[in-house]
């Protein structure tokens, strides 16, 4: 299911968080149809000889050098009440692009990484039908019953934002309507797939 | 504030993400009056010339040598309810250490990351007085009005967790009864300290 997701992406959002180092990230962002990256990010990638559709943000963490040379797919937008990565999904709303992969949006800073993790709740909420892809693992924002791919002992997260009713089918431990972050990590799936039952929006995290 | 706090610290404890690289979590480490180390964190700290206090965990991680070595200070705890975090910090709760900073805990998988920082606001409910103290910066966890020491233009986040009537002095954003996690990030302080008024709690990170 997992892959079957990775076959239909429209476009890939790179943030500026810490590049990939994962291969699975870096096969996500090599293949995509479309990149957008969020300004500062897109030196590295450009670096690695890639050119980025469009790069979005307002250019400050950008290099000189490419502020030039890629100034006419810079968009520059100065709203100060969202970030580059939230620019850049709502920017493919407005094209119609749908189905996101975001990439590099952790491992610098906790407070981004925190924010652009919970963000993926807002981006479900306003259409986009969007993961990220760290290191370690994907994040799939859910709401209601979700049914996923997996392989017996694979490592599971389930972080809740406003379900209610948690239950899960496939895995090690129960699930319930957990009130902190931490009760609901290192489950662990039992079979080829797991179902979480729920009324309400939650963040799974299933680890490579 | 924070400096005075740093000088009451009775124990450290070194979780097993990664191995801090910024100065001032080093520094905590490197005087503290009593460490503790989360299983494999262990390896790296004894192989920079330390020996640690204790070494929590059930040894799993330990490399063969260091679990010979050191056995005489390894407790080994099973209960597969918590992590090794919340199993050092039980036992330093159980010897009356209250005053506690954690290192180490981020910066591998995120679903760690997530559950390490929420379990802050579990240990204070619990009775302890900790901090975790990352690479980028301190995570304080609240509960109702604080006022803390910072620089003007110091980056401040604040995460809410059970907190209602949530009023800042001090910061350049208004703050309020957030209701997931970004909203509260990336604030800055216009002074040289600032106030967070609420009733419930909270996580604060104040960005070096």
């Amino acid at each position: 299911m997992i892959s079957d997701w990775l076959m239909e992406i429209e476009a890939v959002v790179l943030a500026n968080g810490d590049y990939p180092t994962n291969p699975l990230p870096l096969k996500v962002l090599a293949e995509a149809p479309y990149v957008i990256c969020c300004d500062g990010g897109a030196d590295e990638y450009i670096h690695r000889g890639h050119v980025p559709d469009v790069i979005i943000g307002d250019g400050d963490s950008l290099s000189e050098e490419n502020r030039e040379k890629y100034g006419h797919i810079l968009h520059r937008l100065s709203d100060q009440e969202t970030n580059d990565q939230t620019k850049a999904i709502n920017f493919l709303l407005s094209q119609n692009k749908r189905h996101i992969a975001i990439v590099g949006a952790t491992g610098k800073r906790e407070d981004h990484t925190l924010g652009n993790l919970s963000l993926l709740i807002d981006y479900m909420r306003a259409g986009a039908d969007v993961r990220t892809y760290t290191d370690y693992g994907v994040f799939i924002p859910c709401r209601d019953m979700h049914t996923f791919s997996c392989r017996p002992g694979q490592q599971v997260s389930i972080i809740n934002f406003t379900a209610h009713g948690l239950h899960g089918k496939g895995l090690v431990y129960p699930l319930s309507d957990f009130t902190n972050w931490w009760q609901g990590t290192l489950n662990e799936c039992t079979e080829t797939e797991f179902t979480i039952e729920a009324e309400g929006e939650y963040l799974v995290m299933i680890n490579y």
